[in-house]
């Protein structure tokens, strides 16, 4: 074993730390000083943790991830029908039940804008839609298969989809009052499944 | 005339050089020097036409929200049929075609981003929202009536669009190299007319 439990525990509470800083100040003004203050730990202690703020935000977008991919699979956990694990899937990104989280979907717009300027957000963000799209694509193929359809439109529909969820994600964080109550998850499934029934059989 | 055509010019200038400075560095480091030897003018200069950079923020989301506006209004000039109007709609936001502007795209995800945080920011992306929803909502209404359908669910419809629109241009700008090419325009117009072939009469 590298790193000790007690490790593993403090860098998730300065994961967590840079999560509510940026939620607050946003990432360029996350300073490491800034931090350290919300996790309570001395600067000296993130710098041993963490060689740069750079790296924080790296595990951050790993911890993000990997807790969407958790909803994920404790919605699917009981279903091999592809249909349903399609909704699973659909629900614990867009739903607003339990396992929604404000304060990490803020974090993820915020990430998903420093990817657009910042090399080493980008790489890490880039890495984190290409297993969103596998998983994705997987999900429609195996739907589509299911009911006998063609599987040709299975990554543009993917993608779409993925689309879809990004937007949800900004316009909930910045335009909430814009938006209607709970539309998201219902009318991705729903376009979703009309896509599927008019799709040509296989 | 309260402003000569010269300070309109320069205005515009102003607000050109705050979007070509933040696709470089973001907004946060986006400094008053650096927006004004961008333009190639004095910073004292920049003071006389905007009270502050937040001022130049909110008219470059103008500027932006216009130009989109100009783009939708070409393609759907010349028909007056209801599907044709939301076709031109959709090319004219998510085409690959002539009007589309990656500068644009990128320096609107920026300030999608800022939106989270700064109320000021906020406040003029969200009106930006509500005017492209009720656009929106009334071509799709139209569009839905046309084919003899229920327009209940055009709001849902509306904004499950939007974020589809707005998640393309967060994908475009930090992650394109893991999407499909092409894949935003007419994947958005088959699902909107699938989704609306299925819909009840009314």
């Amino acid at each position: 074993m590298s790193r000790k439990p007690n490790s593993e525990q403090r860098r998730a509470q300065i994961v967590q730390a840079l999560l509510d800083t940026m939620a607050e100040h946003g990432y360029e003004k996350a300073t490491i000083v800034l931090i350290a203050r919300r996790a309570d730990l001395t600067p000296g202690l993130l710098h041993y943790h963490f060689h740069s703020k750079a790296d924080i935000l790296l595990a951050l977008v790993k911890a993000l991830a990997a807790a969407a991919q958790q909803r994920y699979l404790a919605l699917a956990q009981n279903t091999l029908d592809a249909d349903q694990r399609l909704k699973a899937y659909i629900d614990a990104r867009l739903g607003l039940g339990e396992g929604a989280d404000p304060g990490a979907v803020a974090a993820w717009v915020v990430i998903g804008a420093e990817a657009v300027r910042q090399p080493e957000v980008r790489a890490a963000y880039q890495h984190a839609v290409d297993t969103e799209m596998a998983l994705l694509r997987e999900l429609l193929s195996a739907s589509l298969a299911a009911q006998g359809k063609i599987t040709a439109n299975a990554h543009a529909l993917a993608a779409a989809l993925l689309a879809m969820m990004e937007g949800t994600f900004q316009l909930a964080s910045a335009a909430p009052a814009s938006m209607p109550m709970g539309y998201a998850a219902p009318m991705a499934a729903q376009l979703v499944r009309r896509f599927i029934d008019a799709e040509p059989p296989a």
